[in-house]
């Protein structure tokens, strides 16, 4: 795990949701992109060294969707950045670090992502988020 | 906010979760350091461009220990660097934005620390550090 690159943030409504990073707290609009195999439609937000991805779930199927029933707005996840993730899925296997799905699911951006069992990692959802050749998004 | 400095993860168990850090994630552990003040044991994570800042509480007067009571371990807070936190703060309250504190408080590493009502940031409890002039911990 060289670095993270984003932090992941369920909103209930995305446009209000982007005045308050980009008006209230002076941070960039990056892109808008809906991404169907997850049911949510996502802004990222430039914060400095690292990005902040905004989630709005768009089917009630949506991770984000139940993370908002259960829990309300708020952090969600922290995504890696990782090279070579099906190598680094089999690492943590390896340790004994349970992965959400056996093979890595297509996420923002043109990525390959993959979800560590929170309970594995103590409360905390992290996702392994692979964009080798994917260009820097 | 230029950047993020760390992201704040409560924990039950400090040294049993460091190990998870260090051992399973292959992270480095930065140091670690009481901060009576806010009743919590606290170790910085170097996660490459950010720090995972890990707390423990130590009294059942902690904020921390009310979050792991009421939502279980997990992400507890984002923390922007910024210099000038006096300014920052009327900025915000300006904006609307209530600040938990009317004054900075001390944080680990000698930052002066104020925190954002979480409600005004739709769930997500931002924290403004500011280490100028403290060393770059």
């Amino acid at each position: 795990m060289e670095k993270v690159d984003h932090i992941g943030i369920a909103v209930k409504n995305l446009d209000e949701r982007i005045s308050y990073y980009t008006e209230t707290l002076g941070l960039k609009l990056l892109k808008i992109e809906e991404v169907p195999s997850q049911n949510v439609r996502v802004a990222f937000i430039d914060a400095g060294n690292v990005k902040f991805e905004l989630l709005e779930p768009t089917s009630e199927e949506s991770a984000i969707y139940k993370h908002i029933e259960k829990r309300g707005e708020g952090i969600q996840h922290i995504a890696f950045g990782v090279t070579g993730i099906r190598e680094r899925m089999k690492e943590l296997r390896d340790k004994g670090i349970r992965i959400l799905s056996d093979e890595p699911n297509p996420g923002a951006g043109g990525a390959e992502v993959a979800f560590l069992h929170p309970k594995d990692s103590f409360g905390v959802l992290y996702e392994l988020c692979d964009k080798s050749g994917k260009g820097d998004m």
